[in-house]
């Protein structure tokens, strides 16, 4: 037998963990279906020259081979590698395949579609920095057929942040920007290389306002009274529309500068009507503005802002083109795996027990199976997860084992009908019927607790 | 834009189908763990070498290689497919990471392990006879470290059983043989070469009984007299336990085949008093005979008995082993990609409407989408899923919408509290308050209705 160890990269979680992810995965999908988005899956691979579109992320890629293909000294045509058009390649994203999918179903689906999405992507990154080369994505988009009203980006952004409520998390902010704002607001300033500053501006969490006044001085071409007033710009968070006024105050001026207030009040207001207290208006955000054309989103997790935006996204014009149509949309994702991982490792959610199973069924003796079964069969029957025990072992030695695995109750069927279940944590045992005993509401199906509460 | 067109063999549900699916993973899952079977999730990959010790299929794999490792001229190490402890191949069933994961994890389980396993697998093999290369397999084992009772394997069936029932397919029977009964009573014949009478035997449903017998004759080394107590055997089917004269009719005797008996008569009595009707004794099935130790189980659906088995399993002596344990299993397996083209190829499951969406909220102008936003949120508060127009248009062209949709009720708000709900099939319209208004059970949420339903 070869050695086994763990891949770096490719997490893997014990079963009571992977009831916290599939708890995530569950409030994801409910949220999601109660505003009436539809779940679709798409295939793990695309041909590598559709992945390959995206263009910066190239060297991330698995590429797939057949066993065979490879023995046959990689012979030109299918799966050889040779042939882009022909070699497949891991997802890596959720949106290059949505993007295809869109344009090959089109004409079987109507827009504009509300999807859903939780699946594994891949990306060959060398997995450092808490990155994973294997983990879950799930995303939400609305995907409009040549149009899409504006209001959709304020209502992808409600769907996210009710799942991020639902979740047993420290608070979540949303934090909004968009583009027609930043953008206009340079513009008003007279600042010509718009990227250069938004880049600069970028990196304000990781080296600090000094150094990013010297980039935007060196590298943006501003002078350092416009670097004043873009760090003054970045340094606005608002939970309501008052950052408009300080934008003006600071010089912005124009119609852009005016559209985009108009725009991102619009978003901040439709977000906080529908889950107070959750959406922020920040002008400092600015990763991704350059490839979203409207609201950009990034959430954080309070306490946990090193890990990141665990929920990011916006509005772009073109998911998808052909032809005849283009395919422009609002998206919200989030990482999952990742928040997962932090959530266990910093203790934020725990499974009220490590097994679905609710009670474990004792059997006296082999012969008496048959009526342990029984019982077993009528509490299933009212939704009550039991197990019957593996063997007929001495009781204390039965309810070790369920001690062990985490089994709240015992029970102990008995031929005259005097049956009685126990406790094992509180020790309490009483007289019930298979027919109507039910156990405490918390206590029927696995319920996941945050870190912080107390029993 | 690159021109889009399907890969074979990689299937792809639309919206609509995808719920069908959703519903038989939902199952799956319910019922699994209703016996208290836990949930895992292992990584998509894993190194050659293990894939490989299956041996039989390793044309079968796909290989990864990152794509920078190609430019690289597959240097040596990590990712570079030189090195079969290095490389990484996509799994090809749930077995072989099952295998894995519990020598990695065995600190952390307990035994026996009940688990069960939802995910997509990969075979590179020709996408011909309705084989898919990427496909779902919904896996439920149970694992003992060293021991593992023999009733164990009755219950991985009833488990299995009331999925199948739960399911919206004609009758499913799940038919049992086990392995000492068939080799026990070929011995008592005198039959030396049982793995050939074995092989022979299995391939009764293709070729038929003459020539089935002729292969018994020449490559099992039987006379023709073995040749018919062989056939004869394998004609032997029963609801019950009365197989066993049969068995014993024919000349089957000794330790063995008595053995085989009271393991098989214990398998159909205890599936039968769970599930009535879906077992069957069927001492045809061969295959799998050679691998499995104990019982072995095929399922078929009525009426569709050419799709082959579309759960099999049994019990195996050695899932893995290291120094220290040894882990015997019981496991059956749901081909579910498969299963679930057929199911919507044949139509035997739909979906009662295409999307989530139960009420779709009309907007009567933008100024008063706030409104519409707000019974949305009273409904969708009351778990009823709902989306809001998208457009102000006009009213009839916002019911087009939902009709195209196939949502079931539109609403008007209105702004003195007169709303109305219309139920666009029938076209019934009554006044209703957001507060309190109930659909019809059957429009809450999507049902998976069976084909052949009437409404």
């Amino acid at each position: 037998m070869a050695k086994i160890s763990a891949l770096s990269g490719f997490p893997e979680w014990l079963p009571a963990e992977r009831l916290v992810e599939q708890h995530v995965i569950d409030v994801f999908r409910e949220v999601a279906e109660l505003h009436g988005f539809s779940g679709i899956e798409t295939r793990a691979v695309e041909p590598l020259e559709q992945l390959l579109r995206k263009g910066e992320i190239d060297k991330e890629v698995y590429v797939l081979r057949r066993l065979h293909a490879e023995e046959d000294g990689r012979a030109p045509g299918d799966d050889s590698g040779a042939d882009p058009s022909r070699t497949l390649g891991l997802h890596f994203d959720l949106t290059v395949p949505l993007a295809r999918y869109v344009l090959e179903h089109q004409n079987d689906l109507s827009f504009p579609l509300r999807r859903y999405q939780v699946q594994k992507v891949w990306r060959g990154e060398r997995p450092q920095d808490g990155r994973f080369r294997e983990f879950y994505q799930a995303d939400l988009d609305v995907i409009g057929q040549d149009t899409l009203p504006g209001h959709i980006e304020a209502e992808v952004a409600v769907v996210m942040a009710e799942i991020l409520r639902r979740l047993p998390l420290p608070a979540v902010t949303i934090h909004a920007n968009t583009r027609k704002l930043s953008e206009g607001f340079f513009r008003s300033l007279g600042l010509e290389d718009r990227t250069a500053v938004l880049r600069a501006l970028d990196k304000l969490p990781k080296i600090g306002e000094a150094a990013v006044r010297a980039l935007l001085v060196e590298d943006a071409g501003a002078s350092p009274e416009q670097a004043d007033a873009c760090l003054a710009f970045a340094s606005i968070r608002t939970r309501d529309g008052s950052f408009a006024d300080r934008v003006r105050e600071l010089g912005g001026t124009g119609e852009m500068v005016e559209e985009g207030i108009a725009e991102l009040t619009a978003v901040v207001e439709r977000v906080e009507a529908a889950v107070p207290g959750v959406i922020l208006a920040d002008l400092s955000i600015a990763r991704g503005l350059d490839y979203y054309t409207g609201t950009v989103f990034e959430s954080f997790v309070e306490g946990h802002e090193g890990l990141g935006s665990i929920c990011s996204g916006g509005r772009y014009d073109s998911l998808a083109t052909d032809n005849r149509h283009t395919y422009p949309g609002v998206g919200l994702s989030i990482g999952l795996s990742r928040l997962v991982a932090r959530m266990l490792s910093a203790q934020m959610a725990r499974p009220s027990r490590p097994v679905p199973t609710c009670v474990l069924v004792s059997v006296a003796d082999e012969e008496s199976r048959a009526q342990s079964d029984a019982v077993a069969r009528a509490l299933r029957s009212r939704g009550i997860p039991c197990e019957v025990a593996p063997t007929a072992a001495k009781l204390g030695k039965q309810i070790r084992y369920a001690d062990r695995r985490g089994i709240p109750y015992v029970w102990f069927p008995a031929a005259d009908g005097s049956d009685e279940v126990k406790d094992i944590r509180s020790g309490e045992q009483q007289a019930v019927d298979p027919g109507t005993w039910e156990p405490p509401a918390a206590d029927r199906t696995v319920q996941i607790l945050a870190g912080d509460v107390t029993e």
